[in-house]
């Protein structure tokens, strides 16, 4: 039995089980992704109020087989969030955008409970405001909805230190494929009673169930904060200094993130406003960051590793940050390269993850293989610490994207292949939505597939829920 | 289709697929379990020697309908590790005693590959020699095993700062019902490919798989770790001073126990060897640990917050270990407390956990619920700054828990009841097994509960794994 289109008596009878003005025409901004691959098509948007009402929705959807997907806040890089005109009946949305209370916050407990359509800033400023830190950090959190980061087990810049999103969410609730809601907001530490559904639906991407409220963990703020840029002499040094920095600061060290020459060179090139922190731009350089306990100041702390890296000769020149201005200067230079490359153009983009001790050898294979395909520049930088690259490749100069379109396949099968012989993983952050559902067949585990297929029919058999997502559609 | 008994033609059949000696008789060991609440009986026990021995091993269980029980180190507390003689048919054991190497250790990247037969201590001693830290530490580390570990999601006193079993976790290799090996032995602290397979396995409880080993995290040690005992006015008192301990020291505080005077009262009269620290027994008491980054010392870090604690008026007594045997014999204080608690002979123990800010609540709460079913005795002590007390209930001076034996079931309604509304949970560490599939059945979310009976179904359509654990038998 396949899906069939919300057709208008669909959404009449849906609309009559429903308060006013829940279910709306999608707007063009519910029917594209980020990089402008697909292009969507929806019967309508539902903007309910409630889990109750998400549950009526979900259930309609259900006994009319309409499919139903999550919106969040869009700013997925894989499609996820959009069913493509030719790739499927019609869906009808839903976005928990009415639903972005902060519903209760726990200072002494370190926990908040949020709506799924709560903006990540307004999670993070209400924290602030109880004087605690919600870590979660990444360049779409003024966008990016709760349901979202946690649909696709977000990741961002502290992971080091504070983990994914997963790591960050103690509770759900959540109306399942069934039209059941589960209450399972709970504020527990320790609660080992049956199997992990919060794990199961946090990264599911929307297919198991709609997220419709989060329990999340909150954190002591640091006493101080310290940032410095420090000149490696390659990615090997880099992770020795990762193990001092840690053997000196333990979970202190909040953000270790690698950047290569290329970098400073495309931001030269397209953000000049953007201040270079270098005379001379160093072929591969570090962000590192620190929180430290009361009793210590971050600015020693950095100086006492750098001199004793520069000892070991893992560091040849660095910065410590003097300001929190200068701080974000250096945090400037890590976090517009994402919008440099934009501008540059690439031709492929690879969101993978390794073990940390491949990290040194696979990124010059990696350079040595797409040199058989053709003349690249490779710009690859980003989470190191979390063995997390974004390894984004460029033409060479003079040449545009459109030349090298014949060759994209190409180098994403050359590059994953490369990634999946070392043990990596060919989506590090960003999951598998509709782009990579063929690469998660080609290099997932098989008994692993067959387990999350029996769990998808088991689950949503009607196969309602984002049909098409991390599965393909039956 | 009911399970079958493993008769001698089945067992035979499987033997003649497996090297020699690979099954044998179960010993009387194999059939107990540590609170002596039951004896299991079993057909016999398979002692395999490899992923694919065990993957044998499922599948003529699953052929046959025969019943497979992983037996891991036995050390659990709620009948998860036997077949009760009147629960069901004889099942197939199965052991990974052999199975109990140190694959690799990956220093660099804080990573450990165990298989799951290894005992706690040696993948702890493992990580020592490699200067790491594995930081899962309970009281049963010298017997229980990897593979019980995580499919219990074991707690232990170290979860505050580095999380359960499941924290530690970054991938597994186990064979699912079907008979397939899942090889998921990643070593990546990012990997958004497809739902969480690992987490559902973990705290599972060998219901949906048999773990074979698994990938671990490590952790730097902490440059110098501190130890104190401090006198707190209440439970209340003591959640403001952890408070304020992670303001100062935000994750390095490692460990945070509360303990009563009635922990003290049993130690005294049964234990008379373990030092009593304080003069007078405290109403309240807590155990905290710090482990400290470079440039800190741990005896000042203590005293400061001590001398803070102080003016505040939280604390009014403390005790700052000085050297390791004094902090040692602080820790023997809490850890002899459930020696204690078995000599004098607990009427009921609950491991529970409730949020944070109910604690102060709940625990007069509890006792005066109690009084209305009898007179009793409670010891009340644990991981507080988890949440997570262990609140057993013991007879009045001069009776026996046999006097209360028809009282039993009363008070762990009264206390589950009474945890159940403070949003809390009646396994917080021990899991389900056998012992609380009635408490689950009661108290857990039914939406969740029918997820997690559709996902046992659709994973072991045969059930034949640990049948009657965590789901009741069909």
């Amino acid at each position: 039995m396949s899906l069939v289109p919300a057709d208008s008596a669909f959404l009449d009878a849906l609309a009559a089980q429903l308060p006013p003005d829940t279910l709306r025409a999608a707007e063009p901004r519910h029917l594209e992704e980020p990089r402008g691959r697909w292009q969507g098509h929806a019967a309508a948007i539902a903007l309910p109020r409630s889990a109750e009402e998400v549950a009526t929705i979900v259930r309609a959807c259900s006994e009319a087989r309409v499919a139903l997907l999550p919106y969040g806040g869009g700013t997925g890089l894989v499609g996820g969030q959009l069913v493509p005109k030719d790739g499927g009946a019609a869906p009808l949305l839903i976005s928990l955008e009415r639903m972005r209370a902060i519903r209760a916050v726990h200072p002494e407990e370190n926990v908040l409970i949020a709506e799924a359509g709560a903006i990540l800033t307004e999670v993070q400023d209400a924290a602030a405001e109880a004087g605690r830190l919600f870590p979660l950090s990444l360049a779409s959190e003024g966008s990016a909805r709760i349901g979202g980061l946690l649909a696709t087990n977000a990741g961002g810049v502290n992971v080091l230190r504070y983990g994914n999103a997963r790591d960050l969410c103690l509770g759900l609730e959540a109306v399942l494929p069934s039209g059941e809601v589960w209450h399972g907001l709970r504020r527990l530490r320790k609660d080992n009673t049956g199997y992990d559904l919060r794990n199961l639906l946090i990264g599911a991407e929307g297919t198991l169930g709609v997220i419709t409220a989060a329990s999340l963990r909150l954190f002591a703020r640091p006493a101080a904060t310290g940032t410095a840029l420090l000149v490696v002499e390659d990615p090997a040094a880099a992770l020795s200094l990762l193990a001092r920095a840690r053997d000196r600061m333990g979970e202190a060290v909040s953000a270790f993130e690698i950047m290569s020459r290329t970098g400073y060179d495309f931001l030269a090139e397209t953000l000049p406003e953007v201040r270079q922190p270098f005379d001379t731009k160093p072929e591969w350089s570090v962000l590192i960051e620190v929180g430290l306990p009361q009793g210590l100041d971050p600015a020693t702390a950095l100086e006492e590793l750098f001199a004793e890296a520069l000892e070991a000769g893992l560091v040849s020149d660095g910065l410590i940050a003097q300001s929190d201005a200068q701080a974000q200067d250096f945090w400037q230079v890590r976090e517009r390269i994402p919008e440099a490359n934009r501008m540059i153009g690439a031709v492929s983009s690879h969101d993978i993850s390794v073990p940390l001790g491949a990290i040194p050898e696979f990124i010059p294979e990696g350079i040595a293989r797409l040199k058989r395909i053709g003349e690249f520049r490779v710009n690859c930088f980003g989470h190191v610490g979390d063995g997390n690259l974004h390894y984004n490749v460029f033409p060479a100069p003079g040449r545009s994207r459109a030349d090298h379109d014949a060759e994209r396949d190409d180098i994403k099968r050359v590059l994953h292949d490369l990634v999946h012989e070392m043990g990596g993983s060919v989506s590090a952050e960003h999951g598998i939505g509709r782009l990579k559902v063929d690469d998660l067949e080609r290099y997932q585990d098989p008994a692993k597939l067959a387990a999350m297929r029996a769990i998808k029919d088991a689950l949503d058999p009607g196969g309602i829920m984002n049909p098409g997502a991390v599965l393909r559609a039956r």
